[in-house]
């Protein structure tokens, strides 16, 4: 069973209401919230993630303030990815049996930790004890005051954009980074930017989500990607090479976005801190996705990402 | 570790924001959405609530739909207690490794019949496998056209009140109930509540919580709580009166509301399809709960609730 089938069937199965701006599918979903005073409305972003334990941190090596800081800012990455606010945040955790109040203020501390660096309160929760191990859920209320930005609209022709490195995200930064927030904002204000998401699941498996959602294909320059160092320092342990990891290690946590490519290139030295890179384009073959290598040849698209336990030979 | 230690301490711990109208610690929390245009914002009421497998349900005994009911309706059961409307449903799972896409239709087709019958969209969600027992997390927004009814409102010489009967949930209605979204709608336009919440973890351990949150106290005639049938059926197997259940064993889902007296008092004949009964008083004396017996005789307030395995004698 993968993530996407039940997705698909999801996305089919989720019955239709005019109050929905954006339904599943999307990094957030929109709901319109009525005036009742007859002026328009406006929109809430809405979030549901989570944190598992020996699935997304592991308690046996992470101190419970890691894991509820991950928990926090994956959703918050979620606002990233629509360019969004984040206005409030919920946390759910079942806790094993073994936890003590020590253990879930240190949680609740990583939480707030991550909440309040964007000025994010927490406003409520739920806890509940079971025999098994802790599950972190949290949601986040978004707001916006433009159109958030989907991962539908993409247009052939467009320049497909990374904002910093890819890949051997399990060396650390997996647990340890930062939504990228404010860097959405800057970049929604600079440019129009027509579709954008977060990488969470690698960008073998994210970019086709994304074109798909835009009913494009695309095709991607191997060595455009911006490969991270813990790629490298990972390609010289195991037998995938560092692009490998960085097309499908997921947990990156970076924006794919796509523009117009005459905007996109002037992104070159956006942010001196944050490099931005072109690593390919959106192109009208739907569905069909061209992994080109450094000599101009043609490779199949990695399959895997971050649901599968490795990564296909590209 | 008790939930009400942890609770406090993260209502004690967590940082305030002037956006946040209702913080931790009430049914659901409520946030302003500000309007761009200069309008006053509209409130967007939130909640997060999970169910687990062998412990709010048991996929041994229960099947998928009914345990995905039973998380959505937890969580709409809280829009009933803050007499707000359910305008958006997002729903984590956590799957166990033998799950397979039929049974997470069937969950599904669960959660959208509660979510449906009171039309609202199920917007998003989260899915991720584990070797863990399922855990369903649901968060709610909620939207109102008037201050939404807390916990903390409750004045001395107030009635309190109760929708429906309590006791014996486990006998079946635990898994299977209606929340009182409608109910709490019509009493919302029909009298001035003070303070409203649901019953989840028992009337022994729940009206505390919205005395504690009201700076007040209480006194139940015992004789006036409205056992339920089940509660009857579970006194003839163990040894607990149908009052101990009535009290201690949580799950009812109904409305516990504290209201003029005057106003209580015509409540009598509300609904003839379900009994809101007046079942003591609001007092002064804070943190003081008192039972009274049908001979006028006080009792221990009765501990536990279902936080705990069993509930002390009274």
């Amino acid at each position: 069973m993968k993530e996407n089938d039940i997705l698909s069937w999801i996305a089919e199965n989720a019955k239709i209401y005019p109050s929905v701006h954006i339904g599943v599918g999307d990094d957030m979903a929109a709901v319109w919230i009525p005036l009742t005073s007859g002026h328009a409305g406006n929109l809430a972003l809405l979030k549901i993630d989570q944190a598992l334990d020996q699935v997304h941190f592991d308690l046996r090596e992470h101190p419970p303030a890691a894991a509820g800081k991950k928990a926090v800012n994956r959703c918050l990455s979620d606002c990233a990815a629509m360019a969004c606010t984040p206005a409030a945040i919920l946390i759910s955790v079942a806790l094993p049996r073994t936890a003590d109040l020590g253990m879930v203020r240190e949680l609740f501390i990583g939480c707030q930790a991550a909440a309040a660096a964007f000025n994010c309160p927490i406003v409520g929760g739920d806890t509940a004890i079971w025999d098994q191990r802790l599950a972190i859920t949290v949601a986040a209320l978004g707001i916006t005051d433009h159109e958030p930005i989907r991962r539908s609209g993409a247009k052939p022709g467009d320049a497909l954009c990374i904002t910093g490195k890819l890949g051997g995200s399990i060396v650390g930064r997996h647990l340890d980074f930062t939504p990228r927030i404010h860097l959405a904002h800057r970049l929604a204000r600079a440019l129009d930017i027509h579709a954008m998401m977060d990488i969470s699941d690698g960008l073998a498996m994210d970019l086709p989500r994304m074109m798909a959602a835009s009913g494009t294909g695309a095709t991607v320059d191997g060595s455009w990607v911006p490969v991270h160092d813990d790629a490298r320092l990972l390609e010289r342990r195991d037998h995938l090479s560092a692009l490998q990891h960085a097309l499908c290690d997921g947990e990156d946590y970076e924006l794919l976005f796509a523009a117009d490519c005459d905007d996109a290139r002037q992104l070159a030295h956006f942010d001196p801190e944050i490099p931005i890179s072109i690593i390919g384009r959106v192109t009208a073959a739907k569905g069909e996705y061209v992994l080109v290598d450094e000599n101009g040849i043609t490779q199949a698209w990695p399959r895997g990402g971050w649901e599968h336990s490795g990564c296909a030979e590209p």
